[in-house]
């Protein structure tokens, strides 16, 4: 007998991302929460599902990184607020494009990496939650798009050699169609640059020559911000990557058979993952 | 024996909108230009093609509509110019989602509505271009997507029932993606909603309302603004539609083997539509 | 002996402000309130004072017209809310310019009449506080600096001389100094004109006009939206215009000594206007 | 007999800046341009009135750095163009707020920072023109308003205090009063901060950690980008400052008397700086 959502069977690996999901906030959830990030993505969904659950998470101010979230939040009845007027942000669950063994990521497919990077930022723990497919050794491995850049417009054209010559491949501006002639514009008016590097073997490195250039506003590399990333697999099983160096695999037969998570945090750290 | 672009051969269809192009150019540039606005989309690029061939092009100032045909302007090594520097315009060429009987139009299916609707204001005549599935009797009778209605962010909530008490049938926020997670953005940070009214009976009246509402900057209704639209046919003709009411139909066998435009300039009169 | 305001004597002009904002507050604060909007300005602060006294205001989500009202919400421990998330506001409280004798009014002085006019487009009752100066019979008696206008930068050359076809003396672009060179620029990244009609014997007709113009995005006159304005005077008395009609004038004598508003609630149809 | 311009008696100052603004063109107008950059200020008037001088001049196109020079090109009948159009510029001339002995320089008093440091960068030689007031051996010497720094409106908050870690004195917001209530708002949409630190020693070093920064978008050093710098004095005399160590005096009586600018240039170099 499958498990449901709603009387509808979830996929193993939709299983395992929400129990990615459920995992994450549980383990990263703080005894008295003020502040806590949203960001975007299929399986954010899962994070607020579990958010939901946890006594007095009303009074809770909840950032968005995006329109997206922005609804996700509003629609879920949490209550909404701005990065300017709270800085200070316990913990954020966001998904990210690829993570590398390092915990070192690339963001921004979405074209919201501003505001992803400026709430995970202001988070004390950043934790992504993600699909499998996402999980790497090393930046550039999976993830072949390039690394998003958000860019003044007026620099665009100036910014695209400027790229190769740091070993871009073919640097692209990303295009708005089918909805919108002309490039995407980001929700702070400005372009975005997709850049692909090959594997990147020094990602804060190549954060900081980037974002040095003239009218660029952010880079989609994120270095020494995330806590821990959780991954549902295909398969049904979850990993789990974090900073501490505690890294350890939930085996599918856990994640499909729990009914009760706390049951499978207890067991997490039975599996270790090298 | 077929014509031929480059070597290409092209469709009937293409043949015909690239002779509406140039007879649009033709019959409507000016004996001394200063300058002249270019709007988007595929078929614009025979416009272009064809202003290239007029001595002195080189001396006017072209407008682009958006972003697109900003490229265009510069990669034809045309002059470019800003509407704020320009604002007394001889004559603009764009493309239209939709054109009806007495040349009211809807545009905006790019989300450049509003630098089309300012450059083909200023422009002492609008000319469009397009191929013949954008040539209708009535509004909203071939275009379903539905108006485009370009709206401050923090005003599309409200918005969008004002408009369906206005008569909107599910009028909708249009998103982003595949580049862009939540809203399209347009290149003056607004967001697009796109709201069908059914045929549009009295498009004046309807822009007027939508225009008033708070938060709405421009609506992709274009009322008592063109002077003639050249439509290409898939079976080669072109169909002309102008706002002194002479209108007509260039044959396909002309169109096709004319080497001549002049000729066919000639001859345009000779079959009338109606 | 004078009243003072945390130990600092107010000026009767200061007093009557007050009195203004709290009466204000008294008359239209509703039984439950679920969202209110506050407005900017100096006399805005005596609002806010006088909401932080009515029980459960910590339940009541505050949208801001601006940054600076913004701020005043966050550093009063109110709650912050967007527009586009709760569109039904219950009352609105906010400055203005100049309000006439039909409760039209002109607004935009501080560049944010977008903001300004959709929420108080939204709230069930929008109510004016102000000083006295801003009471007149006629919009244009007292207000010289003309209507505001936010309008898309691209197109503030086109629309100058067509304020002046509207019959505008001299219309201005606002200029930033001495914070920025060139022109002010909105919130939203348009740009400001000043627009002087004399005085304005049909504000709606006015309204209407300037609104369709291409490229107008908002205009600094408010129709039809006002339930009720305060205004505190220089001699210490406050002004009362009602939309119902209901107008009187409440003598400095009364608000100087009144340490219970309550009393002057009571006591203020006692003096009617007319 | 004092000169005079337009009939106006200039002062000793006016006339210095003026000469420096004839001597940055002269010395530095290339033998067939392009491309050429104009900035804002007062003193810049002085350039493109030597620079409408030069033969072939309307065949150049030229990039504002904001809005004011925008106007002073197109009043001035020169070919605007878009930097994103032309990224490679021959010489850009461009005023500063302080300029030090290694001709770092601090800019962005008039909120146009970005689009300064844009220009200034695509431009094979960068060429400020200022008052003497402006020229001080270190950053930070004269200019006391602080380093402007453009930031995404929604990071200023956590922008501040990481400001403050870095060494700066009390960084704040800029107001945009009088003609718009709360901040400034740019031309790019984004707020600005200045930031004082001092004496800055390591202009280049400070550049950098504060560019790194989430959310900011340009900071108003520029580093190892200007060719050479002059400036008008109270005295009449003009002091030239060259990136290749060239600097010196001339004299105010030769500017004074001079009716032929090729005459000043040719004795410049006979008074050198130290």
């Amino acid at each position: 007998m499958e498990p449901k959502e709603n009387g509808i069977e979830l996929s193993p690996v939709e299983m395992a991302k929400r129990m990615a999901c459920h995992m994450a906030v549980d383990e990263n959830y703080p005894k008295h929460p003020k502040v806590i990030g949203i960001g975007s993505g299929s399986t954010v969904i899962y994070v607020v599902e579990r958010l939901l659950t946890k006594p007095g998470v009303e009074n809770v101010v909840f950032l968005p990184t995006g329109f997206q979230s922005k609804e996700l939040i509003v629609t879920s009845g949490l209550r909404l607020g701005d990065p300017d007027c709270y800085p200070d942000v316990d913990v954020c669950f966001d998904g990210a494009d690829e993570v590398d063994d390092s915990l070192q990521c690339i963001k921004g497919g979405g074209a919201c990496l501003f505001q992803e990077k400026l709430i995970g930022f202001l988070a004390k723990r950043l934790v992504i939650v993600a699909d499998s497919r996402k999980n790497s050794h090393m930046l550039g491995e999976y993830w072949k798009k390039g690394v998003p850049i958000e860019v003044m417009p007026m620099a665009y054209t100036s910014i695209l050699p400027q790229l190769v010559a740091l070993g871009a491949l073919d640097p692209k501006l990303r295009m708005g169609a089918p909805g919108k002639a002309g490039p995407v514009v980001t929700d702070n008016g400005n372009f975005i640059i997709d850049a692909s590097f090959g594997l990147i073997k020094n990602p804060e490195g190549l954060f900081e020559k980037i974002k040095l250039l003239v009218g660029v506003v952010e880079v989609g590399i994120f270095c020494n911000m995330i806590s821990a990333a959780y991954f549902g697999s295909q398969d049904g099983s979850v990993t789990v990557k974090k900073s501490n160096g505690d890294n350890h695999i939930i085996p599918p037969k856990i994640t499909a058979t729990a009914t009760e998570f706390d049951a499978i945090v207890a067991e997490s750290n039975a599996t270790p993952l090298k």
